[in-house]
């Protein structure tokens, strides 16, 4: 199916991470079907992490290997490391993401490595991929956090995170995301770092993530929109957070996101009333985490039409 | 203060004309003269209507009275009929926000009368308006309620917008404003909107108010911001609603609105540590009723700076 931008869903990795519940790995895997049966073209379905520090993904290698029988979805992993990249080749996953941070000192904390270490164990990591037959090589996609403010460094100098964009493009990154990992983005600063970013890694697509934590996640997502970005991160009902930022809650709404492109007439492939009821499976399985949303909430507007029918009328 | 944009507090009236508990009228002006303090620079203080519609407005005199006597505050109104802006011309009240429908059927269940009975009102009210001496002629602003969408009638063609926008324009509007009555609003249908009316009406000031309904207020905002609208309303916590519109929760948040457009650079001349205090007169007067908002839950980023530090530095 042919979409105008790509709506990632997140929530089982940068949700369920701050969620100290462990969800059953039957209850994911409900989650992972009915989101791509509802339409969700790519998920992030666990991090390659070892179980001691993030017990949310013992059931990692699982969760992977039955989301890859799903057909037409797109299963990506994050991973910190060559390490947890490795168990990605090993598992087939479709994508690999690589994560680190531009501010030196969230890095520290979040991998307890400098981002020059982080550098380089991602140049490590595309020698893997590239070591693959092409046919089950996977994307390598490669993530600047904080590219957008440090809750410990405040802001962070656009001329760094375009340095680190281009490191990572160098490196071997196939696609680049820039996530705003704290939820201090603005419009004006997404514009100025996406404009930055775009304009020195060519024809690498460069994915967005926001948080909703100051109300501004679906107006940074336009203004990214507006900039030519054409894939974003979400989490359906607003779940997620940041374990090493404090006061950072929930990334943007999966729901209320693909209900703002659909309205403005931007094919997401997503059927909203089936993305909708998959709320259930988070309300049955971590019924005490408040669920985000308005169109949960309010419903579509009388006479609403998907942005596929109107294309075709 | 020379302010790039204006944020125009209505939680008074539109968010409690959906507030069943009576709010005491000495709660209001702690709420208003609180909120100058804070920089709001215009606030609809209430509505001039039949106390026995509405009886939260029942102490409309009061309110406005004593609003006024507020230095640098711009005290509005809003009035549905040439009854009520003869109320506001006798209380000297700074501006009289008029509101009719787009959608007929919007009209006709909100006031009881059709778009050209509307009118023609509003041309009488300008008449009234015209006949006081210059220095005390309030400022006469025309609203164009479902300019976004209708709960009954699902879209509003944008050729009806534009045509009821220059009709009170033609009839002695000093100001316009279009607001998303229902919270159908996206930034697709923001900007087409606004541009078209915008290129009908010349140097009039037009102003957006927007719903948080589905989660696109914000996006809302910075569509019609990118536009060229300088004046948004918006209301502490996200009090709101229309109790003729099912489903219509929430105006967009004042403190989430300065917020974003102080983290760009945009001078409120709010100062927002301030006005989240303000946010304490709801939590006592109000206490059922929930408050939104994600700066009053996750507070400023580190080394946030107001944009008036920012141009003066």
């Amino acid at each position: 199916m042919a979409r105008d931008v790509i709506l990632r869903e997140v929530g089982l990795r940068d949700g369920l991470q701050s969620v100290a519940t462990f969800v059953e790995t039957a209850d994911k895997l409900d989650w992972i079907r009915r989101e791509a049966a509802a339409g969700v073209a790519e998920i992030e379905v666990t991090s390659y992490v070892p179980p001691k520090l993030l017990p949310q993904f013992v059931d990692a290698e699982a969760v992977t290997t039955e989301s890859l029988r799903i057909p037409g979805l797109t299963v990506a992993a994050l991973v910190p490391n060559s390490r947890g990249a490795q168990r990605g080749l090993e598992l087939g996953v479709h994508k690999i993401n690589f994560v680190m941070s531009v501010s030196e000192t969230h890095n520290m904390k979040n991998v307890r490595r400098s981002r020059e270490e982080s550098l380089a164990d991602f140049r490590n990591m595309a020698g893997l991929a590239r070591a693959q037959p092409e046919a089950t090589r996977p994307v390598l996609c490669g993530g600047l956090a904080t590219a957008l403010g440090c809750s410990y460094e405040g802001d962070v100098p656009v001329a760094d995170v375009v340095r680190y964009a281009v490191a990572l493009a160098e490196a071997g990154a196939d696609e680049l995301i820039i996530p705003d990992t704290v939820g201090y983005a603005n419009p004006a600063l997404v514009r100025r770092v996406f404009k930055a970013v775009l304009a020195e890694v060519g024809a690498l697509p460069v994915a967005a993530h926001f948080h909703d934590t100051r109300g501004t996640g679906l107006a940074n997502l336009l203004a990214a929109l507006d900039c030519g970005v054409r894939a974003f991160d979400a989490s359906l009902g607003g779940l997620g957070g940041c374990p090493f930022a404090p006061g950072a809650t929930g990334n943007i709404v999966m729901e209320d996101a693909a209900y703002m492109l659909e309205s403005m007439g931007v094919d997401t492939g997503i059927d909203l009333a089936a993305l909708l009821e998959v709320r259930e499976v988070l309300r049955r399985a971590i019924p005490d985490v408040t669920l985000h949303g308005g169109l949960a909430r309010a419903g579509l507007p009388r006479g609403f039409t998907p942005a596929s029918a109107r294309l075709a009328a």
